[in-house]
């Protein structure tokens, strides 16, 4: 578990490398193979939604051609926005495991709660908090040297 | 703004047309011309979050080769879901428009109410029930046939 939650660290430093806000995702199939990794990359693709989760998802349907992935498990470095919470939920995954939480944009633990809404379809297991410090400090990190730039 | 919404309502058709769930969706800018239309693919496209909203959105990122949709005004036929909603607001739009409130799975006036949320950072203008009727009665047509058949 922390194996994965590495490379989805991983996937994250690049992100900071680009400039781009510090968050990677992982996702696994049953077996844990990985089937597909990435990091936000909403500056480079000049898309506000091209968050880790939601390219890691592209790719992992490109590669399953099922409309559900619900043998398969997600992990990302920071607490899902509300967005990608509701992508999680309508894909079917099995697990999400998360690193930081996210107080100001999260959606599974804060703001909207995706998954705590009754009409929402699908709640898969949850895992907050995963090497939560390493995620935290990314994100930290990366702010506060965006407000020494400016 | 009933032209635009019997645009989206086409859309909708050609969705029930292939056995989709009939929502259509189509955006356009402040002059209002149209930018992108689309309708549900979630069966064709063997993925669960082929909504017409997303599908259009991508169109018209592509288009614009803008990171926010800011100037823009979306007209959706049922009202969007969680993802669809917080897609929306990720990407600014300046307008929702939306037919047919949705009790069960939708995101704006029901479960998640992603815009009410205290740490939803950005708000559009929001007008629900445009041409609902309609809308509705094509929901409740499609699943009434499903029903017939199976």
């Amino acid at each position: 578990m922390k194996q994965i939650m590495q490379i989805a660290l991983e996937e994250a430093q690049k992100a900071f490398k680009l400039d781009e806000v510090p968050v990677g995702a992982v996702i696994i199939d049953k077996e844990g193979n990985i089937v597909a990794k990435a990091h936000n990359l909403v500056e480079r693709h000049k898309d506000a939604t091209a968050h880790a989760e939601i390219i890691a998802i592209r790719k992992a349907l490109a590669k399953t051609k099922d409309k559900y992935l619900s043998d398969f498990d997600i992990y990302v470095t920071l607490e899902p926005c509300p967005m990608c919470a509701a992508t999680i939920s309508l894909l079917r995954f099995r697990r999400l495991y998360f690193g930081a939480y996210d107080v100001k944009s999260g959606g599974v633990e804060n703001g909207a709660r995706i998954f705590n809404q009754p009409s929402c379809h699908h709640v898969p297991e949850i895992y907050g908090g995963i090497a939560e410090s390493k995620s935290a400090k990314l994100i930290k990190d990366f702010f506060a040297q965006k407000r020494e730039k400016f």
